[in-house]
């Protein structure tokens, strides 16, 4: 049975509207492209790009804020873009012990596709830990596999319907004891996008929230014997031109969505949101819609962004839960999928109907 | 009728035990003295006292942390904590507009109790915007109302079970559009407990969940015509001795819990949260049941707390709805309490028994 | 004799012109007044306001960001500054013990100078402890000195010439065990001002510098037996528009300037800066003299700005040594000004010529 | 003539004795290991890796804390530091482009000398860029490079003296317009120690200052045409046990010893300060020498700890300068050394005696 999305299912998270595609690539300009490895028992492996266009983003920067929620995490570069405010690489997003080759692979890109050789550069890398199901340490995640995934990000390819599940940085990944992985979603409010894309690796299976039913203390499926309590990578993506400041409280709201889950951000996890704006129209742009009320009339335009922002980050995991698939990895190791039959069942149980 | 807290009403929030009172006051040493004052047809005000322990905080500081989630916020003393790791004052809570008369009779109350005239001093006074239903401006709370708040809480009164929703600094708060205030909870992990106290003043109606069910899209209750979207107040206590750096990070899940009750932490938000400890176990003292697996040991023992702060959050904001009461207050502006008996139907159709 | 400025001695510190008050009201629009309260042997206080601009600031908020060097302090406001970017109120520096009522009474101000009953109202003050002088605890600044310090500030008074030394909130503080207090300073940079005004109150004797002279080690003045070591406020104005980020990391260099004058920033020391724009013009309008070369054409625009806000900084602090007089306050407590012939002396030593 | 260190040449920095070997490696357990490559015309570079203990670190993690002065830079593993409190790999420091590839290197490090294969690991790899001598895009340290280093670091030969100048990853570094690199230098208080170790390769020519004296505007030296105001990767180590919240507020002290060089931390720059303790005592453990009085008796000790690390920042940057040779490198660039018999005429105009 081919899998579906939360929303193809009958789960309808939140009250705005998802985008055309319902995916981060609904903001325009933006591209993901995937690479997956997986090569006989041990490789379950790949690589994400995510661009925020097709350009060369170091000669045309894109304004940009992190959230490090919990930042036992090993992500590259998110220093800089606290500081400066902005991003001047695709954005990578692949298994632990690849951050570093990623990373310098992305200076190799921009030698061999734009013929300049940096002399400094900010690669983005986010990474979560796919050991279970992948032999970590064999960093097999190579400088082409880079090149391919910023390629597709760029091309056409990766400006519609993004995979989900167990694809690209995704592929080994494992959420709430169930298989993680890539999960996108959008929101529109009043011609306003944003979109999220995560690679979900986090959560307890007793702690799984799909649309405030607490799914995960209800299913029966065998748990894996470790990955549960890991990390999650968010980008988020909108055409509403802001300031750093103002996107850094923006992707905070993405935490809202993710306890929204279940997830209580353990110890041991990277929760990193990463957010950027390829547009050009302001706040101030949309003045008729902007009720000047007290504090900072501009300001308060944001509110609804923020449930846009939570919203699609609550969707994206979900999403990423309902598209992985079964998957079985190095030492035999075995990550269930989300059954959907239990689902279903769960969620009559607690008097939500599924269309 | 006599107003319940969630948990009378057979609401069950999270997995953990409560505490004996369900209250932060389960951690020793902790006491809670409210002030109410509520005179004509505007004064709708008070304050509330948290005393860490009933001696001179200012000779037995405690340590402590802060999370500034959204800090549109007027508190004052919170930088400080955040670079010296301390607490050196009762904390308390109040209407926006008092604040700083709040904060200047602490000096007082220091100088008449303890016979020692301060030098300096570090007063921490939380408060959010209760403008709806009270002439704020006014500011009504005098030094009497802030040395009586104090005095309970150091009191054995203030030890016991913590009054909640239209109390102190709670009394003209609103809540998801319902009347809101104080409220509290606790959890225990291991012998060590976790409690939180919250003035809610935040949430719009329409986003208020309530263990998972979607409670506010379905209420039928005249919203207030403002005061929606305003802030929360989150003070957090333990007696597990942690550094300030673990607080922080442990404080940082009370937005979780936030989350889950349905905010989207507004643009006109001060959402803080303020947690301390007043123990002197510390987490080595827990070897035994300390599993060392990777990374650091011991501070993986701090995933349940992260747990039981983000439920006893979740659990003190909905205990605030469930105790406030319908209040009518300065231009005859009225607020409406949470009417239990919607809230059993919509349990009702969301599967949830209600015992 | 009276007392002069560093640059009226002879002393230039750094490379860059000062403007022509070479004061913070070189910044277009800022005014400053000062309320200065020497009363019998035991009050020595005031307070200083100064005001981005003349009109309503809550109705013409500036962008603003903060820098937390090390925050020991009291000061109010400062964190919902670094979350919205903004000031909406005039700032204030007065005594330590000071602070709230003065926050107070500027939402008074609000009322009876615009008749406009502010339901939230953000103040900035900042502090320092001037306890050695003055009877901190009788908290001697009243509504009518907050009043009229801004009304000065944004009369044409305050745009002139800047008192410095004992006065305004400055009145008893102490700077490297000499009497300190109020200084200021600018900056040019291609009709681009930095304004700095500093309230003095920290450093230790043996640590004073003055442009590159150790003077400290050299004197030979009594030293106070308290009041070593304590804080220091730094306000920064500047035209150029910039956002709060940038704001930010500007308002760090002013860190730079004060090291220099010989301060470790101590355990105890509220040192804060407060930076903020008055301006319109932005970086991309001096794109002429911005040559693009690398990572971020338009920013690298604001290393002179760096430069010129630590040099301002540098001087402000000096200047205020310079200006302030011997002064006795409480307990018959004295702390001596800085004898110019002793400088004198030492600069020579030191190769440095005083014309 | 051989180069010798800036106390050799008879200039004092500060007021603190300093340790045995002026070196970082005074604090005990640490070692310093320099791998340097110069090869043919272009390859300028190395890597220098300092160890807290010399034994595996991952298992015994050291305390630590990261100020990120300005953010302008690729170090990796910096924000987790700053969340977890840790560190639990050597430091290492190299050329801008090799840090990821260098940071890849240390899990093998782990495995091949631990024979432990790491499943998550977060190395601490600091850069500056060497961009102007070194062909930095070649990325010629590699592997077995990062092993010597570490090795040599965690031998007998890394606690000993610590080679400065053109050495590991300073070798092609430039400061002030001067050839520029590795420096050190310590601070003893009470039997405490405090080292730093800096590479140094920021500031402006013009800007350069030596203790006090205004050299950079006096010196003779051509200048290079690139690579002037870079950054600055400076290393804190104390054996005095703090907590990760003292160690951040230590190693903010360094950009104090900084700014007195003559730094405006540029917006290009990295300036990142990296501090740890290997130390099992704490300040409690000084108790009869802390003398209580007021706020935090335990913290206020730590005042001298602030001195002595600027005055080790400070003079680890001109020992730097001091003991760095002129170099040419990639394209016939050359940057010269700094001139000792300039020095010695500057600071004798300045009355500043040489010995």
């Amino acid at each position: 049975m081919e899998r579906k999305r939360a929303r193809e299912f009958g789960i309808e998270i939140g009250s705005l509207e998802p985008g055309r595609l319902n995916a981060i690539t609904d903001v325009k300009g933006v591209g993901v492209g995937h690479v997956t490895l997986i090569q006989g028992e041990s490789i379950r492996t790949g690589v994400t790009a995510i661009t925020p266009h097709s350009g060369n983003i170091y000669e045309k920067k894109v304004i940009a804020a992190v959230e490090a929620f919990n930042a036992f995490g090993k992500s590259t570069g998110l220093l800089q873009v606290m500081h400066m405010g902005v991003i001047e690489t695709p954005i990578l997003l692949t298994d632990t012990l690849n951050t570093w080759r990623v990373a310098d692979a992305v200076l190799d890109y921009f030698k061999e596709r734009y013929h300049f050789t940096p002399k400094t550069l900010n690669p983005i890398v986010g990474e979560t830990n796919g050991g279970f199901l992948n032999d970590s340490f064999g960093r097999h995640v190579k400088k082409e596999h880079v090149f391919e995934a910023i390629d597709k990000a760029r091309g056409t390819e990766g400006r519609e319907i993004v995979e989900e599940g167990n694809v690209g940085g995704g592929t080994p990944m494992i959420g709430y004891g169930l298989k993680g992985g890539i999960g996108t979603a959008s929101r529109m409010y009043e011609n306003i996008t944003v979109g999220v894309l995560v690679q979900l690796n986090c959560g307890k299976r007793e702690d799984l929230i799909i649309n405030g039913v607490p799914v995960g203390k209800e299913l029966n499926v065998p748990r894996p014997q470790r990955g549960e309590g890991g990390s999650i990578m968010i980008i988020v993506a909108t055409d509403l031109a802001l300031t750093s400041r103002q996107l850094w409280k923006l992707s905070r709201r993405s935490i809202i969505g993710l306890a929204r889950t279940g997830s209580y951000s353990s110890v041991t996890s990277g929760d990193f949101v990463i957010a950027f704006t390829t547009g050009e129209k302001k706040i101030e742009d949309f003045k008729e819609s902007i009720k000047k009320e007290g504090f900072d009339g501009n300001e308060l335009f944001l509110n609804p962004l923020y449930k846009a922002v939570a919203e699609a980050t609550e969707e994206a995991i979900i999403n990423a839960l309902f598209k992985a698939e079964t998957m079985m990895g190095v030492n035999n190791n075995i990550v269930y999928e989300l059954p959907y039959d239990q689902v279903e069942e769960i969620f009559k149980k607690y008097g939500r109907s599924i269309d």
